[in-house]
Order: C-alpha cells, then sequence, then structure tokens
C-alpha cells in the first residue's frame, strides 16, 4: 500500500498496512487508569499479582487509544482526517503489560460510497494490534468516513 | 437495581442502571488527543470550527473512556473488578464538546454462565452515554465477564 494521505478513491478491499510502534510503560498504564478505568489490576502494581490477569496490565481503552495514536500517526493517514462512524468488534484476546510495545496492522475490508455525502466514502477497516512477541492483542473493525477526492464528487 | 457490587447472579436482563455525571473541558479534550487522536478537530480549537464538525468535538476514543469511568466509578460495580471480554458494537452518534456533562445507562441484555471458568459468568450490557441534552453520544454493547458469588460456583 503506498503513501498516504490517502482519498476514498485509492482504498481497495484487501490492501493492508503496518503502522509504526509505540511502548508503554507502567507509569502510563496507571496514569491512564486513575482517569478512566481505576481498577486495582491497572492501578495498583503491588495488588496485582493476585488479581486477575496475574500482573498489572493496561485498560482496554488504553490499548484501544494508544491503537488510534498508532492509525493516526503511523502511517494510515486520510486527507482531511478520518471519522469514525462505529465499531462493528472491538476485542482484547490478550492484555497488554507495561513495557510493552505496539504494532498495528489495517486491513481494507470493504468500501461503499454514500449517498447522504458526497464528500465522503464509507471504508470498513479491520485494525489487529500487536505486542512485541507478535501476539494479538486487540482485533477491531472499524467503519470509517474518509473524504473523496474533490474532482471525482 | 439494587446497589452494587455485584456478583453475577445478581444481574438479569431488563435491569438498569444509571451513573454519575462526568463534564469534559476543552483542555481535557485537547490533552486526550494530543496524545491518542492527534487529528485538527480534537487538538486545534481555532481550525476546527472549519472542519468536519463545524467546532473542537472529543476523539470517540475520549467519550469511550469517560463512559468507562462513569461505569467502573459511577455505580455499576461488579465485586473484584469488571473484565471486558470485547464489544459487538460501539457508535458515536454525536461528538462531544467542550463543557458536555455525561451521563450513562446501563442495561443488562443477557447473562450465561461459563464452562471453562466456575468463577465469572458473562454479562451482555447496553451501555448508551447521553449529553446534558439528553442526546445520545455513544452507544456500547459490551460482553464482560463478572464474578460469581463463591458459595454458588
Amino acid at each position: 500500500m503506498s503513501e498516504g494521505p490517502f482519498h476514498w478513491e485509492d482504498l481497495q478491499p484487501g490492501q493492508q498496512q503496518t503502522t509504526g510502534s509505540v511502548s508503554v510503560s507502567e507509569a502510563e498504564i496507571i496514569a491512564f487508569a486513575q482517569q478512566f478505568d481505576p481498577q486495582p489490576f491497572h492501578t495498583d502494581p503491588g495488588a496485582a499479582p493476585k488479581l486477575a490477569f496475574g500482573g498489572l496490565v493496561a485498560s482496554g481503552w488504553h490499548t484501544a487509544a494508544l491503537t488510534m495514536r498508532l492509525i493516526v500517526g503511523g502511517g494510515l493517514e486520510f486527507a482531511g482526517g478520518a471519522i469514525g462512524r462505529g465499531l462493528e468488534e472491538l476485542g482484547w484476546p490478550k492484555p497488554v503489560r507495561p513495557g510493552d510495545t505496539l504494532t498495528a496492522v489495517n486491513e481494507v475490508l470493504a468500501t461503499r460510497p454514500l449517498k447522504s455525502m458526497a464528500t465522503h466514502g464509507l471504508v470498513r477497516l479491520r485494525t489487529t494490534t500487536f505486542n512485541q512477541h507478535g501476539e494479538t492483542v486487540q482485533m477491531m473493525v472499524s467503519v470509517v468516513l474518509v473524504p473523496r477526492r474533490s474532482e471525482a464528487r
């Protein structure tokens, strides 16, 4: 898949794109969770070893936000910005742990024009986020509004 | 619906629970987006009026994280913590804007035991997040692992 920024017309089912990487520290995991998901397996390194995940893990919402950072800053750049219409699927098969480095792969599943909005088209995208061991930490299928080339409208 | 913390056995389809509220400022919207979703309609109050939403709006992931904060801190407390298995649906019908105050309503859609894990059961939950005008800013259907009462295992 070539370099962005992409217009809707550039996207075809089967295209794949690998993002850059991002690492996450214990302090970042705790800070995010204290603000948004204050449960001890996300915030308390002392208690976490005896809790559900056997150690401190990131909130799934932190994993999702880091994945968005990879999408926006890591290569899949849409002309004029991408607007999330919604998600069809979001799952966290394995947790993210302190020191993990994440990379995502975006794959275009489908595209279709929008009758209600001549300036944008819809893209169904699967984004799989991996840790440094190649294990899947997040699987997401999203529907995104992507700007069309103005000459094609 | 009574006060938590809830065990899996306490939850029945149709039960509803309203969380507390949380407000979000322009500075918080910008700070979250700079870290996780740096697109100008989330980060640049000067440029945003001319962009997609006609003004600065929160990243959908910020709305999702704030909703998690309402769930965890706002009343739907599960004994020993709730573990998100994944989402079946997540959508943002309207954006969150600076100064908005959000409240969520949780509704139990279904419950079922887990063969693979005697200590927890599954709960399918719809969480609808509203702004101060009663408009829906997020609709989510999640599947959560909820601890069972130990005497019932």
